[in-house]
Order: C-alpha cells, then structure tokens, then sequence
C-alpha cells in the first residue's frame, strides 16, 4: 500500500511491502518518471530507510505509468539554469546510484517500459534486472546536444566498451533481447509475466540468509575497484567472517547432514 | 582527394574529408598497410591535426588494398635490431593508440579486410568498428615467438579475459561474426554495404553536438579507470558543465517545446 | 601416471607429464574434489616445482571422478570452527589461485563435470577452460548462508556484473552452452570429445615460444589493473624485451623468409 494518507496528493515515490520484498514505485507518470531533485532525494531517503530496515530482505525498483523511467526532469534542469543546481543534481543523483550498491539489500529493477538516460543508469546500477519484451534502452541525452555522462559510469560497466560508446554517442535506442544479450540485463519475459518473474526471484533472494548477502553485496562492488591480490584479502576476510553466523554453520551442518537448511 | 601532388610519391596515410567526416587511410597495400615507424607517425601527426580542426566531426580509420592492417612491419623490425629501436616503435605507436582515445572526435574503424597484430589492436583502440564479412582478426605474433603484448592492451578491454586469452596464446583467427559475437566490433555487413554503413554511422555522430561528444568521449576513457564514486564525481562535473552550453539550453528548449533541434 | 608408490595410499593430487603438458588431477573423487586446506598446499606445491620446470610447457587442471570440484570441504571447515583456520584456508587458496596467474605457463581448466564454489572459481581463474556439455556451474554457498566471497574475485573478471550477480545471490546453476556465452569457459563439446580438445588447445599452446608465452601471459595480468597509458608503457617493455629473443628473430626471419618457424 502507498505510505500516503488517502487525502493527500499522490506521493512521486510509492513503497509497497509484502513478505520482505519492498517495491519502490516512481509515480511521476504523467513526468514518464523523470528524476526531479525531488524524487532523486524521495529515492535516496527510502534506501537509507531500507538500509537499516531488517524486514526488507529484497528491494524491487519499478516505475508507474507507461515508461520505467526517462530520466531527469529537463523543464526542471531548464528552470533552473545556474551551474549550482545542476551540480547539486547530478551529484546527489550519483550519490543515489551509489547507494543503490551500498544498499545491504540486493535490489532488482523492474523494467516494463522505457528507460532512458538516468532510466537507463537505474537498471544498469541496480544489482539485477528482468525487463519486459516491450522495453527498450537508450542513453540519448546526445539527441538533445547533453551527452549522458552520469549514466555512462553504470552502463560501461555492465556492458562492453564498444557497444556502450555506441550507445552513448549515437543515442539510439536497443531493444530488450538486445539488453539481454549485452548484460544490461539478467531477463526479459512477455509483459504478462513480468511480476511473476520478478517476484520468483526477489522470492528466492528474500529466502536467503541476509547477512551473507549484504557482506557479500558489500563484497562484490568493493573487491572490483582492486588488484587480484587485494580482492583476494578482502574477500578472505569477508567469508572467514561469514563462517563464524551460527546460522551459516547450522546450514552447513543442515547440508553436510543432509537435511533442510534450519 | 589524397593530399599529395599527383607527381609526387604516393603517401603512406591518405586524408579525405567530405562533411565533417575526415577519412584516414593507411595506404602501403602492398605491405598489408604495417605500421611502419614512418607510418605510426604520419598518423599521429595526422590525429594531431584534425584534434584542433573544427572542420572534422568524425574520423574514419581505413586500409587501402586487400588488408586492413597486418601489425607491424616486420622487415624495419629485424632491420633495425637494436633494444632502442623497438622501444622506439613501440612507445610511440602506444602513444599513438592513446592519442585516438583522447581526440575529441569519434572514430569509427572501417574492416575491410585482415585485421591482425598490432592491425588488431587498431580496431580494438577505436570507439566503434564497423566490419566486413570477410573481415577476419587475429593477434597472431606469438605463432612467430612475439607475443602481441602491446595489442593485448587494447584486446582485453574489448573482449572477454577467457576469449583475449586464447586468442594471444594460440594466435588463432577469429572472424567478424566472431568479433560481433565477443564485443570487438559494432556490426558486421555485407561487403558491398561497408562503406554505406560506415557513411550512415558517421553521418549519424557528425550530426551531434561536437563539444558534447568531445566532453563525453573524453569523460567516456578517463571514468574508466575509476572507482565507482570517483567516476560519478568526475561525470558530474562534465555533465553539468555540458548544460551551460547555449547550443545544449536550445536542444533541450526544442525537445520540450517538441521542436526539432536547431 | 601418478608419482605416489603403488602400496601408498592414493595421492590427493596427480601428477602425470607427456610432451611437455603437465596435467594435475585432484584427486579426492569421493569428496567430490573438494578443496581441503591439504590439497590446496598439495595443488599450490604443485604449481610452485612447475614454475622452475622448462620441460613443462602447459598445464591441464582436472577432476577425477564424477565432479570437476565442489568447493571447499565443509566437513573440514566444520571441524576447525575458529576463525584463524578459516582465514588461513581462504587466504592459502587466494594465493593458489592468485598463483596460477602467476604461473609463466598457460594453464588450461579440464571441466567435465560439476564446478561449484571454489571449483567454479577455478574454473575462472585458469587463463582457459574447456568444459563437456554435461558440465554445471554454481557458486552456491549462499544455498548454505555462506556467500561465496573468494570465487566472486574470479567469477567476475570473467563474465559480467549482472550475471555475476545473479549466480552469487541465487546460488543456481548455469549450463555449460550458458557458460560459453557468459565467456566462463573457452569451448564447449561433446563428453566423448574432451580429451581430444584439451589436447588440441594444449598441443598448439606446447607449440608456441615458451618464453613469449610466459612474458606475455605475465603481462596480461599485470596491464589488466594499470590504466591504459602505464598499460602500454608496460607492454613496450615486454615486447621490446621480446624482440631481443634470438628464437623470436629466428621466428620472425623465417616467416620473413617464408620458411617454418625454426
């Protein structure tokens, strides 16, 4: 249910919790979702509240309306036209994207629609991501004469380098089995079973123990800004660590006896 | 038109430009068009030039005869056996392959042709590569006792460790729905349609805003080799310093006011 | 054959040499090959006398048995609960895998069959494997709460970051064709067929100039975590060094020269 008291107007972030996964909705539809400062702040203070939420076990990221998300609120940037604001957008914009990998929480992009510029930075900055067939994935700023520069920090690294460049420097759009065979994305299912799919996964995710995923998420973006040598040592100390949850070693005693994880 | 008298010596790297896309042509058929010292230098001196030349909106890289680029030439190599002398090539050759990525311009690889060695290498240095069906590319130096260490560099940040890995070590051919497949180049067409794809794609980037493409091709190589935060600052700054441009404020005017941009 | 006397018990690890390809076996069939603390000293040992070993000239990883390798042995794991064994058990085995990267010899992983948790990053971490179709991949420790932690170091310098994801917090196993397409493994083929490919890939790299190969496959690892520029000024060194190499002149003479390689 939106967290909104009936009354009032429609909030432009809605959560939705049901047995541990947690829906963040952008719901500027009539805006196709754009990231206002507004919404990159509403985003940003429900992952901090998630972060130290211990009833959310998976987070869903999905948009309402026709498109997933494209991008930032141009009337808005326009309005505003002094170097300050954009700055002050972009990087708590950046700061947001962050967050979504330092999130303990994995976090799994709803993709129904288009996702365009920042849209584009959300699914490819959220840990996973299942899209419909009828998505689509642009970075198109460029059309416009804005290259899509803070998108290009999480695209370049889901996909690979030619492809993105030709992304980014052409704006052209892709298609979802496009995104799919790139690495943008982990799925792509008819439009009719999109929740389902979604919600199989985020299921198996909620299922696991959740202080191994959050060192492990925590893990998994820290050990790739190292050399092999220190990804090693990181990673040794993380799962040394993970070896002392009583709730690890009673799955490995529940496996090594054959039985059902407790 | 090459720019030599026509009773001069033919040169080793032609230049062409119609509209804005300035075409570079090694032009040593006869020796596979290898990266002679002599030639790795016309081609810096050449990239030098169309940096501060406001005329050039893309640049095509293409080989004249049946090769694209068969690497290096072999014959000056062993003429030349002193330690000095290859540290020479190599250095500037490496200099020279960096100095595509930091053009402000663009630049598209047209394959025609063989693509092998330190010719592979230029492919993989370019931002986008067109292919031919007939293409074929391959790192092949260490079938001589020569690893191709000097392309691995630009190899592996196209393809995957596993595939760049075999292909040095085995020095095996790989062909151009191969190199689609891996991420080496952007498409692959018939023979007939390469230089048609090439104009299309070319034409395509020389219709955008050149200082939003130089600020994001050059953003595009220097996040890369940052951490995540580090990359979002730095595109933060260039993104926001892209919507101080006049030209940028009328695009995005237009895009709201569904106008075409000016 | 095995050098353990035939009264002694059965080595954890088999050594068998022919024409230059060494091939490890781990031998454990009845633990599934699973990485006791014991056979990762036994495999890095190995790896250390091959190093200083010129009549070796590739090394083969393989599994006896039905699996491949499953991992790290849990009982084990179990019967030492503090956390100092744990810490020695990762971080011996992160510098055994780390030590295969450092190996002057290009080692090729033999997977005929189940790869999970530290046997998947084995597999990830050779510089090349061959799989059977009936061969799986998973890094499953999270089915038992336990993330793993030290395979996610290799899994992801293989394949990309969603995928990798996704088999880290799900824990599900991916198919042999899928693990070719990620770029996990180099080939795929048919059970019947993978001594007979392993052979061939190990024969062609036993063919190749074994101090190009070593210098080269040193460089690879070592430009991966330099940025472009000191990346090629790494690889100058390594390829003018190279070109000192009266083999490699030879090799290049002769081919000059049409003539086979000396």
């Amino acid at each position: 249910m939106p967290i909104s008291p009936s009354q009032a107007p429609e909030p432009m972030l809605l959560r939705h919790d049901v047995s541990g996964v947690c829906t963040l909705t952008l719901n500027r539809p009539d805006q196709f979702n754009s990231l206002s400062l507004a919404l990159v702040r509403a985003v940003r203070a429900a992952l901090d509240a998630i972060a130290c939420d211990p009833t959310v076990r998976v987070v869903v990221l999905a948009g309402a309306g026709r498109a997933f998300c494209a991008g930032h609120d141009l009337k808005e940037m326009r309005a505003h036209p002094d170097l300050a604001f954009q700055q002050t957008l972009f990087r708590e914009c950046g700061d947001m994207m962050v967050a979504l990998t330092r999130l303990p929480q994995p976090v799994i992009a709803r993709v129904h629609g288009v996702a365009t510029a920042a849209g584009c930075q959300l699914v490819a900055q959220c840990d996973l991501a299942i899209a419909s067939e009828s998505a689509r994935f642009a970075v198109s700023g460029i059309n416009l004469g804005l290259y899509c520069a803070t998108p290009s920090v999480a695209l370049v690294r889901n996909i690979g380098r030619k492809a993105a460049f030709e992304m980014l420097a052409t704006g052209d759009f892709i298609d979802a089995p496009r995104a799919l065979q790139w690495g943008l994305v982990n799925r792509v299912v008819a439009a009719a079973a999109l929740d389902e799919s979604v919600a199989e996964l985020a299921g198996k995710l909620a299922g696991k123990l959740p202080e191994a995923l959050a060192a492990g998420k925590q893990l998994f973006y820290r050990q790739l800004e190292m050399g092999l040598a220190g990804a090693y040592q990181a990673a040794t100390e993380t799962i040394a660590q993970n070896m002392m949850s009583p709730a690890t070693q009673q799955g490995i005693d529940a496996f090594i006896d054959k039985r059902p994880r407790g």
